[in-house]
C-alpha cells in the first residue's frame, strides 16, 4: 500500500476514499495500541509503525494523538445511545421487552467496542471540555432513556417499587464492567453473557414475587 | 508547620512520627491531585504545593511518582480483600448473609476510598509488573471467596442455579462502578446505595420464585 499522500490523479489520499480508509486504519491502530500500553506510553511512531507507514506521513491523517481521542469516545457512546433510543421509541415494546433489550445492546456494545471502551473509561480526563460536554450529554441522553424505561415498567405493574436511579446506574455499572473482564476468546459469547445478566436483572426489577 | 527534615532533638522528621505523618499527607495531596488532574497531568511541584512544602523537600518523603501508585493500589484491595475474607470465613453466617455483607463491604469500601478506587481502576497500567502481580493475586482472592459464596448458596438451596461466574463479575462491575457516579454529598449515604443493590441482587440470585 502506498505511503504519500500524493497519488496519480493529483488528489491527496488522505481526503479521497484511500485517505479515508487509511484514517480509518491509523485510528484503528492507535485505538489498539491505547489499549496494550495506554494512551500515554503510545507514541506517534508506535502509530506510524503499526500502520507501516513513516512519522512524518502520520501527521497528513491525524494532528495529534489528543485528536484520536474525540472520535473515539463519540463512536463509544453514539452508538450505544441511538441503539437505546430506538428501542425506547418501540411503542411494540413492553418495559420488560425493552430493559432486556436495552442490557442486550449495552453488553453487545461493549464486548464488540473493548478496544473503544477501554480508553474511553480509562482516558476520559484527558479530554478538551468541549468534548466532555459533548461526552456528557450522551451519556445523560442514555441514562435518562434507560431511567424511563424502569419507571415505565413500576408504571405497568411489571416492576417493583424501587430507587430507580441507583438501580439504573447498578446495571449501567455491570454492563460498563465487562470491559473489564470480557475476552473474545473467552468461555461465553457476549450473547450468552448478556442472557445471564439479563436474567439477573430482570429478576432483580420483577414485581412477581 | 515546618518543613526541613532536621528536627530538634537531632532525627530526621522523615523517619520519625512527625516523617510518617507528612509522609501520609503527601500521599493523601497525591492521590487527590491524581483523581482531579490525572496521574500525569500531576507533577511533583503540584504535590509539594498543595503540602506547602518545596519540590527539594519532598524527595525526602518520596522518590518519585509512580511510587506513591503501589501503596494506592495494595491499600485499595487489601482492606476490601481482608474484609471479605472475614465474612466468609465466618460459620455463623448463611450464604445469603455472607453475600448481603460482601455487596455492603464492597459498596462501603468504593464510598470510603473514591480517591483511592479511581486511581487504580485508572492507572493501573501504569504499576510495575511486580505490583501488577501482587494485584492481580489480591483480585483473584477477592474473587474466589465471592465467587465461594455464590456455590455455596446455590448448595444451601437459598440461590437458584446460574452461572455463578457472571453473575460474581456482573456484582463486582456494579459495585466497582459506584466511583465513576457515587458522590458523598449526594442524595443517598452509602449504606442506603448498598441496601438498594443489596435488594436487586438478592432477588436476582434467590431461588424463591
Amino acid at each position: 500500500m502506498q505511503d504519500s499522500p500524493e497519488r496519480r490523479d493529483g488528489s491527496t489520499s488522505t481526503s479521497g476514499v484511500a485517505g479515508q480508509a487509511r484514517q480509518d486504519q491509523v485510528r484503528a491502530a492507535a485505538l489498539r495500541l491505547f489499549k496494550e500500553k495506554g494512551y500515554h506510553a503510545t507514541s506517534m511512531r508506535d502509530i506510524a509503525e503499526a500502520v507501516g507507514i513513516n512519522k512524518g506521513s502520520l501527521y497528513s491523517y491525524i494532528k495529534s494523538k489528543e485528536d484520536l481521542l474525540i472520535p473515539v469516545f463519540e463512536q463509544a457512546q453514539g452508538v450505544l445511545t441511538s441503539q437505546i433510543a430506538a428501542i425506547a421509541a418501540d411503542s411494540s415494546l413492553t418495559p420488560t421487552l425493552k430493559l432486556k433489550g436495552a442490557i442486550h445492546a449495552h453488553v453487545m456494545a461493549v464486548a464488540d467496542n473493548l478496544d473503544v471502551l477501554t480508553v474511553y473509561l480509562s482516558e476520559w480526563r484527558q479530554l478538551a471540555s468541549e468534548s466532555l460536554a459533548i461526552n456528557r450529554r450522551q451519556r445523560e441522553t442514555y441514562a435518562r432513556l434507560f431511567h424511563q424505561i424502569l419507571r415505565d415498567g413500576i408504571a405497568s405493574g411489571e416492576f417493583r417499587e424501587m430507587d430507580t436511579r441507583i438501580v439504573m446506574l447498578g446495571m449501567i455499572g455491570m454492563c460498563n464492567y465487562l470491559f473489564r473482564w470480557y475476552r473474545p476468546d473467552g468461555r461465553l459469547t457476549p450473547d450468552q453473557v448478556a442472557d445471564e445478566l439479563i436474567d439477573m436483572v430482570m429478576r432483580g426489577v420483577s414485581s412477581q414475587v
